[in-house]
């Protein structure tokens, strides 16, 4: 079949002659209909997480084969996935927290090929139908919406609380959509105007932050919660000087190395950091059910998986939102 | 007056004519009784928060003059004291976070001259009365066993919780023995026996992490909490390794400079990072009245005011744990 993989030479390839997935018990046979390319796509052909094989995590698709008769009524169902693998034995899986599996395998990131070919396979219990009104080029937003839906999973946002969100990339612009609903006072900083229209038109304020000026004063005071998603040091310091004491930051990006961070301040101001990875795949698909966020806008280019190298070249750069695989 | 002083030559120096504390409007002035060394003070003389003036903050005293006759009920009374003083009008203390307050100056350690004196000033709304039953040797830890306290005012312990304290300092101890009465599975994670000892007699783990090996299998088992109480990366970096998925890591300690932290392990684990400074002056009342601490074991030594020198070079001692100044 065809695949998209980074290779163990280190170099991103479309092959056309990759094997096929091979049907495990439990899981399914998907054919890929529409993929995203996610910045964690990017990272990991600059050696991120040391991964190797077909990339790509977000995906809709149709359900081909299954392992046993009683899961048959899935074949021919439109569906996206949850990303991780679980064992759904040990502990951490008892405890709730599967996507935190120690023995998970990762979807296009960990242990598993991913969805920038024409199959793929995930367990069945990862999988999610997608209603008729949700098309592909939509359903296949379902993961990163999902992750910023996540931020609603760990914490109350009140519609009260004055929210600010750092970047203005993919992952900044889902999250702005999905804090707006919750009817908070709503800032987006970021660097690009043009993407800053997206949230901007639907009632959020969006500013390109004036260096040398008072952050706070931009934003109009200080937040009870800072979503950080530039991951970058720069980015973080910026949502320390925004939060208020005893407030929140989420940090929503992984971090290039180690950042050094001034920690004495977080502990003096009482400042709660909080990680936020993966997230609800319902949740994502009713809001996009209820079409409360806008996805099309964040569509930038499409390319058939045969021009997959090309996508990923349009994807890399820093004006494009999300570059869709045709598959 | 008789006060330990951090002056601004740098010097710790003890002054026998230091002027006494004139009364405020709204404020009290109070004899010292005892006084205790905190590593805050410590650092002080180490160029910390370049504080110059009497230091110390943790005190028990009697109230000499309060400045108001509305206020004379407090005259004589056997106090302790809220190191924070608060605007109470600003938006920060409007908001119920007065410790937070943007115009606050603190007791010995920003803009006030602290409690190693034989008087000090302090607003008559941050005083708690002592009970009787409470010896001046135990009030004087109301501070940091409030510090210690604080940690269950910003979160939920469960008596099912699995919990570390790292380091075996004052501030370790005391933040074992208030997280033993949750009922949480506690160890203590030090480096002197001796000290371990006050908790291990109450019934709480303790263990000298063995080097090379792991340290969760040393612990018996990832951690739903740990608390941070060394202020160093290496402590940082042993609650990491403790701390299960969406777990919590309270950090009860400043840390010099700005560490380097692996921010996205935090990012993929979902894990909290909880800052924690000063805390409820009357719920560590409570638990001393009720008999719940053992402060007594915690005090190493106890010199007079004018051996304070003495004290401090004590106090400076890794084996010493409190040292009191008898005023």
């Amino acid at each position: 079949m065809k695949a998209l993989l980074f290779d163990y030479d280190e170099r991103l390839k479309l092959k056309t002659d990759y094997p096929e997935p091979q049907l495990a018990l439990g899981e399914a046979i998907i054919k890929v209909s529409r993929a995203g390319i996610c910045n964690t796509d990017l990272e990991i052909t600059r050696g991120y997480l040391d991964f190797h094989g077909v990339l790509g995590h977000e995906f809709v698709g149709v359900v081909q084969e299954v392992s046993t008769s009683s899961e048959k009524d899935w074949l021919g169902k439109r569906v996206v996935g949850d990303i991780n693998a679980a064992c759904y034995r040990c502990e951490t899986c008892l405890s709730g927290r599967h996507t935190h599996c120690p023995n998970r395998t990762t979807l296009g990131i960990f242990g598993r090929d991913g969805a920038f070919a024409e199959y793929l396979r995930l367990p069945v219990a990862n999988l999610f139908v997608v209603a008729d009104s949700i098309p592909d080029e939509m359903a296949v937003f379902t993961e990163p919406l999902a992750a910023a839906c996540q931020i609603l999973y760990q914490l109350h946002v009140r519609p009260t609380d004055k929210v600010a969100v750092i970047g203005d990339g993919k992952l900044g612009l889902l999250v702005a959509q999905v804090l707006r609903l919750s009817g908070a006072d709503l800032t987006v900083l970021g660097r690009h105007s043009e993407k800053g229209q997206i949230v901007a038109r639907q009632g959020v304020r969006y500013i390109k932050p004036e260096e040398g000026k008072d952050i706070r004063e931009q934003v109009g005071g200080e937040c009870d919660l800072v979503v950080e998603c530039t991951g970058n040091e720069v980015g973080l310091a910026m949502a320390k000087a925004l939060v208020r004491p005893r407030g929140t930051i989420v940090l929503k990006s992984t971090y290039h190395g180690t950042p050094a961070v001034p920690m004495s301040l977080y502990v003096v101001d009482e400042i709660t950091l909080l990680g936020s990875r993966c997230g609800p795949f319902d949740a994502a698909l009713r809001l996009m059910e209820r079409k409360l966020v806008d996805l099309n806008s964040m569509v930038s280019f499409e390319f058939p998986l045969i021009e997959g190298m090309r996508a990923f070249e349009h994807a890399f750069g820093h004006s494009s939102l999300k570059v869709l695989l045709n598959i």
